[in-house]
């Protein structure tokens, strides 16, 4: 075949591309990140920021570690490269984040020279040390037995103040990605709690179901996903995606623990499930029931759906978290149940299962479309059991979108 | 038949009790550490300690929660009762630890009193406010979005040093009842490893067999310890028991993140498994191949084992962890392999998996009989694999004694 032939051949092939799916935040987007957080140095007239907490480094780099005693730092001077303090163990995995140039490598927790006095080389070296600088703690956290100097005894020349706000308050609304990664946890959530659901039986104990339904989701989603899921973790401890419950009269604790007995006919059970995609969170929690429930159960769980759904109803953008959390607790006390409450309504989430802000009556945020929270009142009747739903609601412009969408009805319940 | 009759048979009867074991810490070991907290506070000077981490407040007390953005706070003063700050949520749980006496009940975090204004609170009728306090760290740590004042500023009158260590240094060295959990912790550790091992095979992915292995040795664990165990947890994210690993080029990151493909003959394996008796830990690592090893990965392993019986050999009471550090890298550097590695020789272990102190150069601490340390000086070759076993090791009165007790030569760690 001569060579023009090919070249033409070429030519009119039509365009194959795989298609590429990445379950996971552009570098485009985390670099946006980082230079929001720099405008709001500026404006706060601080020189450089400094993170120790692992979801706050990875929130605005592609940084994956393993979080020990050994400490790590993230350094965002208003000006200049990014920084970053690790320990030798982690030298490889920082390849994975070219867009922090300066890495200063210790080479061990305790040892001969403590992991902060690299850390003061890192800032000086940045033009940061004696400046004004601002840090999520004032430094690294008390983790597996870490001892160390605090980062204002580091920066003793410049000042240094506790601003954990800065890029917690960016994580608090979340971009139109952010959301569809909560989505997509949402919808393997779904999967693991109606594998739940399907292997629960009288007899079978709780750990026994939730683990069946657990490793049977995560195959699953991992089969189905294959490599546009990119949250690769090490062993099983923060699985993919899990789901679990406990049992009888142990739901009467909001935090309850596991029973180690077969399910019995009469059961009251709390479930959870969720999954971690590209990191982020969502919650599904089901109220249920072994075999036909008594009147006692219905009402209490009717009376549950509807405070819940009052909660559905109080979250727009323009309120405060505070008045959801008021709306929800007068319905409650309408109801004539204030007595059995133990918490608030609901949490924000998204790179922990838990965070800022809250739906509680303390906390006077104003809510904004892109935040999502979980919607959760729940009943606790000592002797009888806990009833709370757990959903997954994403705020809109006027209202929310409920990401989750696990059957909420009782009928639908009952194993 | 007559009373007299019925006696005399009830006296000649054989005694007949249940097997009572329960693998926990007593009650009276809790009360004489708290005892030995006051001794210390005493010693120091202080009026009374403030402990905010969920390790140290289950090491004193029969409390068992779950840790988030409401804070806990344990009090214990040199003089007068145990006092705990904790949310409504926990109100129910605090009934397992009579031992506390002074029960402070906030109705949420972030609430429309800060929770620290009840820690005052508790402070202030403990006859504490004002005075010479040591804490674990200065306010409630960085979880889940939790913000709050620090201790400091609600004891302005008074004075507050931060004092973890008078709490880890007792964790450090560990009594005969402690030491049987760690075995205890070990013995099922080597079940699940043993089960990871079986289910192995070329095609099957690192989490279906480690979730396999895992979900086995959990639920024999349970059927076989019945209500002894007294461990119980929540969900599946902190299980009993669980194993897992890495395979391939991965393996040559000490903190290697999972591969979503199945195992490939050739591939260099590291485990990890783990159990949780009584809330105390243990690790067993081992390295091993898929197929047979080639000549580089014997000569590796070889010099890896080797280094590791140094570690063995170079524990014992009198010497400094520094010392026993020392000794692991003059083998390496007589090896001529400084260069492949990544971290120090171990670290102690008991309610957490890594706790101090450290088998590191820079930890002056002296050995002790009843110390826990893991032993693992690891040797990674880029692109190759790495190479490194752990084994959990008790200090005795003259050496160690390996409470771990999996196979560690290559022979017996082919796949």
């Amino acid at each position: 075949m001569r060579a023009g032939t090919l070249r033409s051949m070429t030519a009119v092939a039509a365009s194959v591309q795989p298609r590429t799916r990445s379950l996971t935040i552009s570098r485009a987007e985390k670099a946006q990140r980082v230079q929001r957080v720099r405008d709001e140095l500026d404006a706060r007239g601080l020189d450089g920021l400094v993170l120790f907490h692992p979801q706050r480094i990875s929130y605005l780099t592609n940084f994956v570690f393993v979080s020990t005693e050994r400490p790590m730092a993230l350094v965002v001077p208003a000006r200049g490269n990014l920084g970053i303090l690790i320990p030798r163990l982690e030298q490889e995995h920082v390849a994975r984040a070219p867009e922090i140039e300066d890495i200063t490598i210790y080479p061990e927790y305790p040892g001969e020279r403590h992991p902060m006095h690299y850390l003061h080389e890192l800032l000086h070296r940045a033009g940061l040390l004696g400046r004004k600088l601002a840090a999520d703690t004032d430094g690294y956290g008390d983790v597996m037995g870490y001892l160390g100097p605090s980062l204002g005894e580091i920066n003793h020349d410049g000042t240094l103040s506790v601003a954990r706000d800065i890029v917690d308050r960016m994580r608090q609304v979340k971009s139109p990605a952010e959301l569809d990664l909560v989505r997509e946890s949402c919808t393997w959530g779904n999967l693991a709690h109606r594998l739940l659901q399907k292997h629960m039986a009288i007899g079978k104990t709780e750990i026994e179901i939730s683990l069946q339904a657990s490793t049977e989701a995560i195959l699953i989603m991992l089969d189905t996903l294959g490599a546009s899921y990119a949250s690769p973790g090490r062993g099983v401890r923060n699985p993919p995606v899990s789901a679990s419950f406990i049992a009888g009269a142990n739901t009467a604790l909001p935090h309850g623990m596991r029973r180690e007995q077969g399910l019995e006919l009469g059961d009251a059970i709390i479930t959870g499930a969720g999954a971690n995609v590209g990191g982020y969170q969502s919650e599904l929690e089901r109220t249920m029931i072994v075999g036909e429930p008594k009147r006692e159960f219905v009402e209490y769980f009717d009376a549950m759906l509807a405070i819940q759904e009052a909660g559905f109803r109080a979250v727009r953008p323009g309120r405060t978290c505070a008045d959801v959390d008021a709306d929800v607790r007068a319905e409650i006390q309408r109801a004539g149940l204030s007595h059995l409450t133990r918490h608030h309504t609901g949490h924000g989430m998204g790179l922990e299962g838990h965070e800022s802000p809250f739906l509680d009556l303390g906390d006077q945020t104003e809510i904004q479309p892109g935040m999502v929270f979980s919607i959760e009142p729940g009943l606790y009747v000592p002797g009888v059991a806990g009833f709370r739903h757990s959903d997954t609601a994403i705020v809109t412009e006027d209202g929310i979108e409920l990401a989750t969408y696990y059957p909420r009805d009782l009928a639908a319940l009952i194993v």
